[in-house]
């Protein structure tokens, strides 16, 4: 058994565990590096490719398809090559894992360990059977995973979760999306728009991570008008049958239906791979998830050397990038004790569909609750299918909510569906990062005609409803930072109604 | 003759005259607009829509030609139908024009007067044969337009401008395009994706409004690989024969070619419609195209009682919103004497083409002639076909050139050609617009993966060449505000060679 003792240990080589293990590197040299498999990152090619890469493909489709409005006809038809979409796809996945693993391969040998990494003591780690090694500090990035296997109403291999989808040779013929979040919209409007039957089941009537009940029918209704969406969907039960799943569901109406599909895919985000840490001998403060809490401005856990960052972390709605979380994981573990912390970045939450989903800093249903009491919330709308706006027909549809605080003006949150919802996302979490005002942001630059003439539409709506003699200021901090949302974020659907995670597990 | 004395007149029914009387009626009400014909405006319809409806349209084709990578087989052909793209175009600048007809009828009919209107006097104006207006103050917002009568060479109707495509019924066969500003390159590359045979003939090499040499020849390369682009042209002579121009012109290889078009454009922004105003009378300071000199940030011109705004004065690369500056000129005219300063905005240009190209802040050109000396100018890069940024392939080209003062690390411009430039834009000039430094940009929030990691990647690129210790701070206001370049924004092709504005006359 070799035995290593260091300064810093990461487990993990995906996004986080990279950027936490240079961070660390800036203030010792004995850090290590220990990866689960030849390549090891989970984050890259699991979390965003295939729902993004499916819709590059259904927008090209989609847009061939809808393009005689322009006057531009295509005489013969548009046929989806399922082959070929997944062929490419697949080709796009291992381009990223390559790109991952030669940032991996780039690490000095000395600094790195292939193998399962396990707690056998607050400072010690087993790896495979082959190393043990002794840190001072030490960082989890195991970014998140499925079980390997899956058993739930004995669906078998019927039932897939995202990163199956890469395991694909070819388009199915139907599907049932499970779930309303990002990845399940996506994946429900790109299989639908590459002619996959498409039947998409949400929860409570939730869409995406909206709040604001008035964007979200907006949103709903956008979507169900494309694809069969139930957005308060009650399956009654799902059998296999030879080689496809049976669904009985209750429909909007109260009537009992039967599909029957090809797949059903369980659309939500796998949970932080940490399973197999040994976690329980650390005696760890857990949240509800039994993932570790950890300071969302240190990433440090309630053991003051241990840090978790990235997928394997609680902490994706308040930070979405591993990197950045890797790096203050890593950053703090090689300069402890002595830590830094990181301001909360406003948060940002977009959905690739189209029209996109996006929400930035507070929710409209937090700001109603801490400013409706004192009648301090006034919010501006803008309604994207406003004649004179956009030239492009197709991109015609949305709305954009913008909250702000009564008196202050301060600019507290957004919600949208619409065009370039993506781009409109950054421009006002920037603002909503230097708590701008609404007459501030008024002042700001615009080329007109352009999408953000509509965010210029919106704010001068809040405007004309500011009174700058109310004295509301709750602002405080309380505002303009935490977590997005406490409710679809972090509990998808699979979680409460009509599956919980634990069954997949 | 009707007599009308009032506070303040307002010359043009477009979007400046319109946002003019409204800011005017804010402290008088004896405002009066005085309207060129029934609707008035030349803004609106004329200065946008035409490039970027045909370039709607091109990007469909484009697109639906295009998606065989993502395996979206089209079996057949993609047709372009002249006859439909041009009656959509027309549909849509008739909608256009209605709504901005509607905003000029919801004026009260006595604050209105149609005719063309005439100084008499320094505060005396004849409309048509039938009023003579008195007016305290005066606004000119009479927007710009093309003389009536055009003859160039003897080229008569084969000579069009861009409002005369609005007159097409069908799309041509071939045309040649004169002048690589941002209206010549979006009407090049929209009629070659719509299957017209264009050239394209520019001066000196520019390209659209970029002066960073690096970002102009990756530009150049990308554009003159999808169509015939000779961006720095000899055109020895353009003939008519028949209903067809033969221009004969000097090749990059100094050999003289011969080529037989439909159409010739003279792709620039039209004149400053102020010719017919008896502007002669006045005595009022000109610049060298002898449209009246103005304060940007008071829309005064050198009479204290008389103000310009929109397309009519010579603030476009400084104010592009014609609503803004009508705004600024139409408020100090009603509050006058005691006028109101608004801050410069930060300069942004934008060019839709695929890609698209932006600029914001100061010009390369503009920040090495300040900065260079001193050696203070420090400078990011990035390249969009880099791998494991985008999932779009059809959208992978680009760079990206930030510019910063080196010690302060104050941001002070950027040059682009790539992806979604006009939202970068958007974010970058909001930055610019509050001064503020790389480091405080790179702390702003990100959504990963996305264009914006673009931005993300050159901002770090900028801060990894900074030098805080430096003590380099030539950035007080010399930096951050000023037109955004003095070059080809205010001299298209057309003003010195091969043709010039005055020939078209």
């Amino acid at each position: 058994m070799k035995q290593l003792t260091v300064d810093v240990a990461v487990i993990g080589g995906g996004t986080a565990g990279l950027s936490a293990y240079q961070a660390a590197k800036q203030h010792t040299d004995r850090v290590v590096m220990i990866a689960g498999g030849v390549c090891g990152t989970t984050d890259n090619p699991v979390d965003y490719t295939p729902s993004k890469l499916l819709m590059a493909a259904a927008q090209a489709a989609y847009h061939a398809r809808h393009s005689e409005s322009f006057g531009v006809i295509v005489d013969g038809s548009v046929r989806i090559d399922g082959k070929q979409v997944m062929a490419q796809i697949k080709s796009e996945r291992d381009r990223v894992v390559g790109l991952a693993q030669q940032q991996l391969e780039a690490i000095p040998a000395t600094d790195k360990i292939y193998g399962a990494a396990q707690f056998i003591g607050e400072n010690s780690l087993q790896i495979g059977a082959h190393t043990q090694v002794h840190a001072a500090r030490i960082v989890i990035a195991t970014g998140s995973a499925w079980p390997s296997s899956k058993t739930w109403q004995d669906l078998d291999d019927r039932l897939l979760t995202n990163d199956d989808l890469f395991n694909w040779d070819d388009l199915p013929t139907s599907v049932a999306v499970l779930g309303t979040d990002a990845i399940g919209l996506e994946i429900a409007q790109a299989l639908h728009r590459l002619d996959v039957t498409v039947h998409v089941f949400g929860v409570s009537g939730q869409i995406g991570p909206l709040t604001d009940p008035d964007v979200m029918r907006y949103a709903q209704q956008t979507f169900a008008d494309e694809f069969p969406l139930i957005a308060d969907a009650q399956i009654e039960s799902m059998t296999r049958q030879g080689d496809q799943v049976i669904i009985r569901y209750m429909d909007d109406h109260l009537q009992s239906q039967t599909i029957r599909v090809d797949y059903v895919i369980a659309a939500t985000d796998a949970p932080p791979a940490i399973e197999q840490l040994g976690l329980e001998r650390l005696n760890l403060a857990l949240d509800d998830r039994n993932v570790p809490i950890a300071n969302p401005r240190t990433m440090q856990t309630s053991k003051p050397h241990i840090f978790i960052a990235g997928d394997a972390s609680s902490q994706q709605p308040l930070l979405h990038d591993a990197e950045d979380q890797g790096r203050i994981a890593g950053d703090n573990a090689g300069r402890w004790p002595n830590l830094q912390t990181k301001e909360h970045s406003s948060p940002i939450s977009v959905v690739l569909t189209e029209p996109q989903i996006a929400m930035i800093g507070i929710s409209f249903q937090q700001a109603s609750e801490r400013l409706s009491p004192c009648d301090c919330l006034i919010q501006g709308e803008v309604n994207f299918e406003q004649p004179g706006r956009h030239q492009l027909r197709l991109n015609n549809k949305g709305r954009l909510n913008v909250y702000a605080e009564q008196g202050t003006g301060l600019f507290v949150g957004a919600e949208m569906v619409g065009p370039a919802a993506e781009h409109v996302a950054h421009l006002l979490a920037w603002a909503h990062h230097q708590k701008m005002t609404i007459l501030q942001m008024l002042d700001m630059p615009c080329y007109h005609p352009d999408i953000e003439e509509a965010v210029r539409a919106v704010l001068r709506d809040v405007a004309a409803k500011l009174d700058i003699s109310s004295d509301c200021a709750l602002s405080d901090g309380d505002l303009s930072a935490g977590p997005l949302n406490n409710g679809p974020l972090n509990n998808g659907p699979l979680s409460n109604a009509p599956l919980s995670t634990g069954d997949l597990g």
